[in-house]
């Protein structure tokens, strides 16, 4: 028996800045070795963030990584790192010499999804991605080409193998030939993004996986908010028996120590070919940085951090991505209009505990339709956020248009939306705030909102949130002021907002339910639609009304083009209407036709 | 020897409509029977359009595909045309008995691009695409699994084998298998779309691929608008030799009939198993329709279509995208802000040629900073198109706008873009016109518009067509009436609004010159950015300036936050701003940095 103290580098890094993911990549180290640990694992193409899309195309984007790859093996030796291993995700490209040739309908310049093992200032060796996802957010066939190898590292008597994110969640591959070659430690850097109940499937994963490789496993998890994807950390140690040992905390950074007894390797350094099991063959490649096994006096207690309830962490996740768009966009402050309604309460409240109130501007902009209560609730929300708010009433703005073009219906009303609208993107252009909309996804899946009215802006905080969820997270809210993040105001949502009848306010006595059905009938079977992809059959026997599901068919599949124009919005489900829902604007067809 | 004549059937497909494709696949059937054809070839996924994204994964959709295949089958057996072969593609989906099974990381559903032959009343055979493209705009390793087979059916005693549009473009696969299986005619349904100068390298690549296979070729191209692609057509049938034998037009539905001399195939029907040379392997399925050779009483001479120059291939794309928009999305009439300048003259133009200039609403919205001639100029299109014309001062409105929340700088230039795009909009609404904008491609790629602005619409004729452009093809119209779509208005475009200094009057005295260096600089530059995916280094290698090159790229990488948000708008080049180029928007990387 050997033992390793290694160190889960559970990071929020910067799309396409390599400085300053370089400069955390020597920060955590840093800590990781101030803390004993033998080997730092970093997340999935942590030098570079996840996902780079087209930016995997560009060569001088792949060039930039590499050698930031090759200098930072040499800053963390002259630092005096550099007996500590590091494994740490970065872009690279396949070249002669590994085994692979691109191949016409490959994706130019043949780019990996790679990781690397950095020791004694050097890049020691490197692996890519073998399996490739290419569905729902994810397009790696359009950007990488496979891998086929599976390094082995010796470090202290323990050898330590590496795979890649998606290489845990298909059969065959890099685990099966882990468990092949008798790996004592399998390490696995990922970006694997945040859906509600995922990390349930993620722990019996992993757990699985690593009973089939016969080896305890390190699973570091990407956190942070990248346009629509929100990572959400909980990386995880099992031991070979699958049984957890360790857990790192949801939606924040965190360096997870674990001290782990682990089987002394003894095969012989050098290459063997393996059949993977998936009708591919993998080349394993053993190397020894040190035999001699450590001691370690004072070991660890391995934390395992509880996990957030449901809300908690669709909260979570929602407030982390409104924070790291902010920031990592360059914007200092936000804007947004406060109607007094509900999405715009929680969309506001996100707002605050994700960059401080005093950083959030809202408008209320009342019509000749707005009711006394819609002022008076947003005030309400002023008083107990302490955001900075401004009024704006738009009736003479309606009424100089009107003099010039002659609206009538759903058009006089969206005019009112899009008078709203132009008035916060005047605000942004005026004092460099990020527009956040207030849409939430039973309107947006439904077209109920206006195309350059409420859906202008830059970000959608609660986009993938159906109004049901609206106000059981606002009534969440209500009742937690925790540590996390910023949840320093209690009370935030006035509950006139939470209890009031939902109206767009757009012509008198308008309701909600006048153009929709009651949202508890409409949100389970936008589920059924959306999530879990039913067709009318399937939503009929699923005991939803059939005149109901032919009617909110046809409204979600005409609203596509109102989607395809709208903002980003974090993704806290399997398929929303965000980049892993991709259908023709043109299109004559429907469920139901 | 012996004879056959195939059709051609260039169509334009609806997407998602399988009842209008069956009846015009009925109708071509009809028309080619009635020419004495033998066989007719239809395009790539004819019988649901092309590309259908995301619907690919649907299986109601695929369920609706195969039903309609096998239903197309009966209905011409019915209208006894069951003695005409018919190839026809598909969506279908892989099973048991196919040999493969569909794996994890695969589509799910296993749906395949698919080809059948229908003869008889009964689908014969079906195949599928081998080579599956994921590069550019297209996607098809998300939707699609591969096919392995390659049919080989003898008609009228000559051997036809079917491969399917990307097969011809990689090595190795069908067209090599072809060679090798002894096939007399390949015939190709495909779906590949416009590009400025493709139609010769196509021509040389079915002409190389016939003298690979040894054997003459029938390329069948679809024709029509679909979302951001323009499919054009030109489908060519080539002789062994790669001798062009014949050409179809370019950018309208053609059939095609084509006499062909060809060898008489002798081998026995069955199944051979043949290296594809691409790693894999690829089953020959031969079989019989008929050994009874024919002969053709009166050969038809085989049109060879001119091609159409530079200018008038662009033109045309951009008003069959049009066109096909408008009337595949249901819409019966166009509005447009028509400044006086060139870019919405242009876009006016194209859209009166496209759907005749009853149909196309302009609305003139001068405000306190137009000139006379963007009135003048712009009444004076009116009066050479007959469009419909409305106009609407904004003055007022902005004044209205300006009491309530104080804008200063490009935050008041961009309140006027915005007040138009809102009228634009507010009249969609109203009266049903589709809104069409008219920012080409040069502002689109620095970020010289306004979102939410000039950039609010449903359709983007010019996206794609930098400054110079735009200028060229308004000559070029204008000194052109051919006959080609509606072009029956002689001079269609004001002298002035060619020749003036382009401005977008948003302050006073406004040249664009003041934002950006003088289009006959930027465009190339632009394009060998863009592109050409050439870096700083080799911009200025390519004799761009050093300075300049700095800027524009940060014009460029910044503005990908307004593309996202900018209606579809056809395609002209490989590399535009559409669904080819997916840059993360939360993104630190910069070519200069």
């Amino acid at each position: 028996m050997a033992h390793l103290r290694i160190a889960l580098a559970q990071t929020n890094p910067v799309t396409g800045d390599l400085p300053a993911n370089t400069a955390k990549l020597l920060d955590r180290t840093r800590q990781a070795a101030a803390g004993g640990a033998h080997l730092v694992v970093f997340t999935e193409m942590f030098l570079t963030g996840y996902p780079v899309e087209d930016l995997a195309l560009r060569s001088s984007f792949v060039d930039a990584s590499i050698a930031a790859l090759e200098q930072a093996a040499v800053r963390l030796a002259e630092e005096g790192l550099g007996e500590v291993a590091v494994v740490v995700g970065h872009l690279d490209r396949a070249r002669s010499g590994t085994g692979r040739t691109p191949r016409p309908g490959l994706p130019a310049g043949a780019p990996l999804d790679a990781a690397a093992l950095l020791h004694r200032g050097a890049v020691v060796t490197r692996t890519a991605k073998h399996h490739l996802q290419n569905y729902g957010v994810f397009d790696e066939r359009r950007y990488f080409v496979r891998g086929d190898r599976l390094p082995i590292f010796r470090l202290h008597g323990v050898d330590v193998a590496v795979a890649i994110c998606e290489d845990l969640w298909q059969e065959g591959g890099p685990v099966t030939v882990a468990g092949q070659a008798g790996a004592g430690l399998l390490v696995v850097p990922n970006a694997s993004p945040y859906e509600r109940g995922k990390d349930d499937a993620r722990l019996e994963l992993v757990a699985r996986r690593a009973r089939e490789a016969g080896c305890a496993l390190a699973y570091v998890n990407q956190v942070g908010g990248q346009d629509e994807l929100v990572f959400d950390g909980a990386s995880i140690v099992v031991g070979a028996d699958g049984e957890l040992v360790a857990r790192a905390a949801q939606f924040r950074e965190e360096l997870l120590l674990v001290d782990l007894d682990l089987p002394a390797g003894g095969a012989e350094p050098g290459r063997t070919v393996h059949d993977a099991g998936d009708g591919s063959a993998i080349t394993v490649d053993r190397f020894v940085l040190s035999g001699e096994p450590v001691t370690i006096g004072s070991p660890v207690a391995p934390p395992i951090a509880p996990r957030l309830d449901d809300l908690a962490g669709v909260y979570a996740a929602l407030v982390l991505a409104v924070r790291d768009y902010v920031a990592k966009n360059g914007f200092e402050s936000v804007v947004l209009a406060l109607s007094g309604g509900i999405d715009s309460a929680l969309t506001a409240t996100i707002a605050s505990d994700a960059i401080g109130p005093e950083r959030v501007h809202v408008v209320l902009m009342p019509s000749r339709h707005s009711s006394g209560h819609s002022v008076t609730d947003a005030e309400e929300l002023v008083r107990r956020q302490g955001v900075t708010a401004h009024l704006a009433p738009i009736n003479g703005i309606v009424t100089a248009f009107e003099k010039e073009i002659d609206l009538t219906g759903a058009a006089a009303e969206n005019l009112q939306a899009r008078v709203r609208g132009m008035a916060l993107m005047g605000l942004s252009n005026e004092h460099g705030h990020l527009v956040l909309t207030t849409g939430n996804k039973s309107e947006l899946a439904t077209g109920y909102s206006t195309l350059y009215g409420d859906s202008a802006g830059g970000f959608a905080p609660i986009k993938d949130v159906p109004k049901t969820m609206v106000w059981a997270l606002a009534r969440w809210r209500n009742s937690h002021t925790d540590d996390w993040f910023r949840m320093d105001v209690a009370r935030p949502v006035p509950e006139h907002s939470i209890t009031k009848e939902p109206s767009a306010e757009l012509r008198p006595d308008q309701c909600d339910t006048d153009s929709l059905p009651p949202y508890e009938v409409l949100d389970p079977l936008l589920d059924d639609y959306v999530e879990n992809d039913l067709g009318p059959a399937g939503l009929i026997a699923a005991g939803h009304d059939p005149a109901l599901v032919a009617r909110v068919i046809r409204l979600v599949d005409l609203a596509e083009h109102k989607r395809r124009r709208h903002p980003p919005g974090p993704k806290i489900t399997p398929k929303n209407f965000g980049r892993d829902r991709r259908l023709p604007v043109t299109n004559r067809w429907s469920e139901t036709t």
